[in-house]
């Protein structure tokens, strides 16, 4: 008779996202990837690591990750003590858990946000304390202030409702935590107007979670990147598979990194389509909620409408996200394609609306 | 003031292996990699998967690398229910170890093994139990009948001894843990005469873990295959992170799983070098243990002896491997390279062993 962990009997079974099969002609707004290729310096670097025959493989990854640790410090700024790599942020995400929670130990983080922080937190067995946003996402609830956490999880854009928080309020959060985390999970930082990479550097207990999946049309190679404290960097070294990262993952996004220009121009792209996206949802009648992220969440007259919504784009081969959850049933995501995948989006939704 | 977890405190600080920098001229026989490259199918596959551009990195990797577990259940004969992917074994590790551990939780292995399974415990914050082979790792010491472990971990062929243990009493051992598991860790498996694969099949706990750094010289591209009942790995699920493998190691490693042939040819290969290293060892006066796997451990007059052996090795660029422990330090690991390489080593030991 096999049983696992209390903690573990009870979470859900895992249900991966929708992913259309290969070859399948569907425009893909659903799971917040890029729309433009990734820098043309990573296939090379990619073709170079392997050779003619690919006999570098056979050997181990660097467990350092140096080439890819050097870049991220450089580009932002941080000593490389300050800089640690994940097999996507997610795996930064994990190692937080390992190094700073004791079964029964509280984390927070608001509702509705990435529900990672939930499975991680069932995984490790901690106590989760949850706080609503209003409808409007407008600011963090003050209700942080003085919970007691070990770690709190704010996504900085959040997901999905694409909204920043203000650095003042982040700063005094941080400092109000003692000596709890404060987890800033900015994967959707670079289509944003500001940052808190300098939090970070200015306060012990902060950490920032940046990934290449999105800003860097990377998220089929897995790469996260965490900065922070060399203090809190030196404890997660130990709870860190030693070689987390393939060899070619690790050259892929250090060469992704050094083409700044090439992440620049595509997120300029991206953002001036998300501003038109924006004004035509609100011209459709939609109640956009303004977006520091590459997605857009909009809400409709109410849960059936934003279903059915989805359900017709689904059937006209446009694949969106809806959430059958409280606080956002009555809404729709939309990833920021290109111009031509919303003009299509766009086409739909009021093919959609006009049926009443 | 940062604190991590006691346990996570209590750990030491992580000390990467040695590896030579990229173009060093060494003869690297220290960490059990493979000396031929991997299939050709292997640099192909990844080729194909980049294309011109890339452009398909910009796009999640299958959550379920379906790819990859299909031609891993197809190989060795089990539903794909019963496959698990991870990010090297190291991974299929640690989700054990969160699946199945609670804090305070007793896990057992013996000593000396692979020094992981002490490191996630300790992470893990579990309770040791470890029992000592004798000096010649002939059996498994029957302590572990018995021992309450919620998890026992048996690397098999062991590392760094070499040996393999036998199924009877593996079943038996299995059988008497009750609702706990056994995991039979296989990385070396292919280089020898048996494997444990069937008791997966047969038996609802047992556990066996698998790996293409060695037999398949991909230890760059982080692969790991674990084998067991449906009903531990549907549990294991729930911890692991959804995309856990890019989109290059799902391919690559389909590719090579499907080339058995290749395999199978250098597996030859390095079963017959390492037979002749044994030989020359036994007649250079070393105490060799008998070894199941790619690497040869054996023993010298002394601690003193076999320190010197290493770094006399080391400045003639063979870099072999010797551990400063308890049962240990008496011996040096030599991993199977090629023939000509371990030609050189044998020339070098020799000069070595001539100045007394």
């Amino acid at each position: 008779m096999i049983h696992f962990r209390p903690n573990v009997e009870a979470m859900e079974a895992y249900v991966p996202g929708e992913q259309p099969a290969a070859g399948a002609k569907v425009i893909k707004l659903n799971t917040n990837e890029n729309p433009y290729p990734p820098s043309p310096k990573v296939a090379e670097a990619i073709r170079a690591e392997l050779g003619a025959d690919g006999d570098r493989l056979r050997l181990y990854s660097d467990p350092k990750a140096l080439e890819l640790r050097k870049a991220a410090a450089k580009i932002h700024g941080f000593d490389i003590e300050q800089v640690l790599h994940g097999n996507g942020s997610d795996e930064l995400l994990a190692m937080l858990f390992r190094a700073f929670v004791n079964e029964g130990d509280t984390i927070a983080y608001p509702y509705p946000t990435y529900v990672l922080y939930e499975t991680l937190a069932q995984a490790q067995a901690a106590k989760i304390v949850s706080f609503d946003f209003d409808p409007h996402f407008t600011d963090l609830p003050r209700a942080f202030f003085g919970c007691g956490a070990r770690i709190v999880f704010l996504a900085s854009p959040n997901s999905p409702s694409g909204t920043l928080y203000s650095r003042p309020m982040l700063r005094a959060l941080a400092t109000s935590l003692g000596d709890g985390i404060l987890v800033i999970d900015e994967a959707y930082a670079e289509f944003a107007d500001s940052n808190n990479l300098k939090l970070a550097k200015e306060l012990d207990n902060v950490v920032v979670l940046r990934t290449v999946s999105k800003s860097h049309s990377l998220a089929g190679m897995r790469l996260g990147l965490l900065f922070a404290s060399a203090k809190i960097v030196a404890g997660l070294w130990k709870v860190k598979d030693s070689y987390n990262l393939d060899r070619l993952a690790i050259v892929a996004g250090a060469a992704s990194l050094r083409d700044v220009e090439w992440t620049a121009q595509n997120t300029r792209k991206i953002v001036a389509t998300r501003g038109r996206l924006m004004n035509e949802l609100c011209g459709l009648g939609l109640n956009v909620i303004p977006s520091q992220s590459n997605f857009v969440f909009a809400r409709m007259k109410n849960a059936d409408n934003a279903a059915g919504a989805y359900r017709f784009l689904k059937k006209k081969g446009i694949l969106i996200r809806y959430f059958p959850a409280r606080l956002l049933d009555d809404g729709i995501r939309i990833t920021v394609g290109t111009d031509a995948e919303i003009d299509a989006l766009l086409t739909a939704l009021k093919e959609y609306l006009a049926r009443g």
